[in-house]
């Protein structure tokens, strides 16, 4: 049997992902079949459940994958390529994923897994937020964990309006979302020879 | 056999629909039997089936009342009461409804009245959104409708953390919201007679 390179390994490792991810998003969780699994692989069962335990282990790593994307893509890229990157999702795929997401918040290894990877991700986000305030880029008068908050709020329901095929404008989206969260503009500056003449004769 | 007035009849239903809530909150939607809606409700299954189909009616009645109560919050006592009102959700039963509600929109009689029930108030919504504006409490500078977009887009991922038992501070988010989409403030009005006899003369 000749050597497989970990390199290959990680692109049949996410071949597979990306097949499992369109057959979850055509055909849902339970449509989703083996057969169907293969088929959008390219793949033999055997051939993916090498590297997967189960179809429930494949769901639970691309749900993992997409709840830390859109922290990844801020942190890389920042906030607005990650809500731009959000508005372009396939639909069928997020609407599959928010079903079978909420229908396993009561699987406690789900849970643990999604958990562990947050673990991981949440503290470089809250971070970021905490750095932007601190670089004055972000208001200062609401603390950056509330910032942080209310973005991710507005995410997580705009996941819900590509889900559902609602509409929306990006841009208008993020025109208000910048405008909530950043810091004031400053007036311009105008020098004020007298006032400070007076504070110092005063 | 006594006469019912409707009054009787209405507050029999609600009375239903308030035992069903706390019992699908409690036990989920499955785990909610019919022999814990009847502990729940205090009545016999004889006399909630006489006022509901079945469990799914129920249910259905349920969601419907929810997807249209913020809205109607919204229309009768302004945004702030509306956001205030969700924050102040019971989590499990929200949790319950989002969950079960994400897995019947494939349920085609669900949709249905879910969405004849919206095209009575999402119109009313978007009117208020509209007056808002036409106002001159809302930005001008994004469309109307965009606006509403935004908010009931915060207000479904202010639900998801409403419902995961995530916390956070309802003023802040209420004050981001509203810096986000009320009208800029105007700069204090200063008496410019100059200007306008420049007008006239010209």
């Amino acid at each position: 049997m000749p050597k497989v390179s970990p390199e290959h390994l990680e692109a049949r490792r996410k071949e597979i992902l990306d097949g499992a991810r369109r057959a979850f998003a055509e055909h849902g969780y339970e449509g989703a079949t083996v057969a169907r699994l293969e088929e959008a692989t390219g793949l033999s069962r055997g051939a993916i459940f090498h590297y997967f335990e189960n179809k429930n282990d494949l769901f639970v790593e691309l749900a993992i994958e997409m709840n830390t994307r859109f922290g990844d893509i801020l942190l890389e890229r920042g906030l607005d390529a990650a809500f731009r990157a959000l508005a372009k999702e396939n639909p069928e795929w997020l609407a599959v994923l928010i079903e079978t997401e909420s229908r396993m918040r009561h699987d406690e290894d789900f849970v643990r897994r999604l958990e562990a990877k947050a673990a991981d991700t949440s503290p470089r986000i809250q971070e970021w937020f905490q750095q932007q305030q601190a670089e004055g880029k972000m208001r200062d008068d609401i603390s950056w964990m509330e910032l942080g908050r209310f973005t991710t709020s507005l995410l997580n329901g705009l996941a819900l309006r590509v889900a559902g095929g609602d509409p929306f404008d990006i841009d208008a989206m993020l025109r208000l979302l910048n405008d909530a969260i950043a810091a004031p503009r400053k007036p311009r500056k105008v020098k004020r020879p007298r006032s400070v003449a007076q504070k110092r004769t005063a």
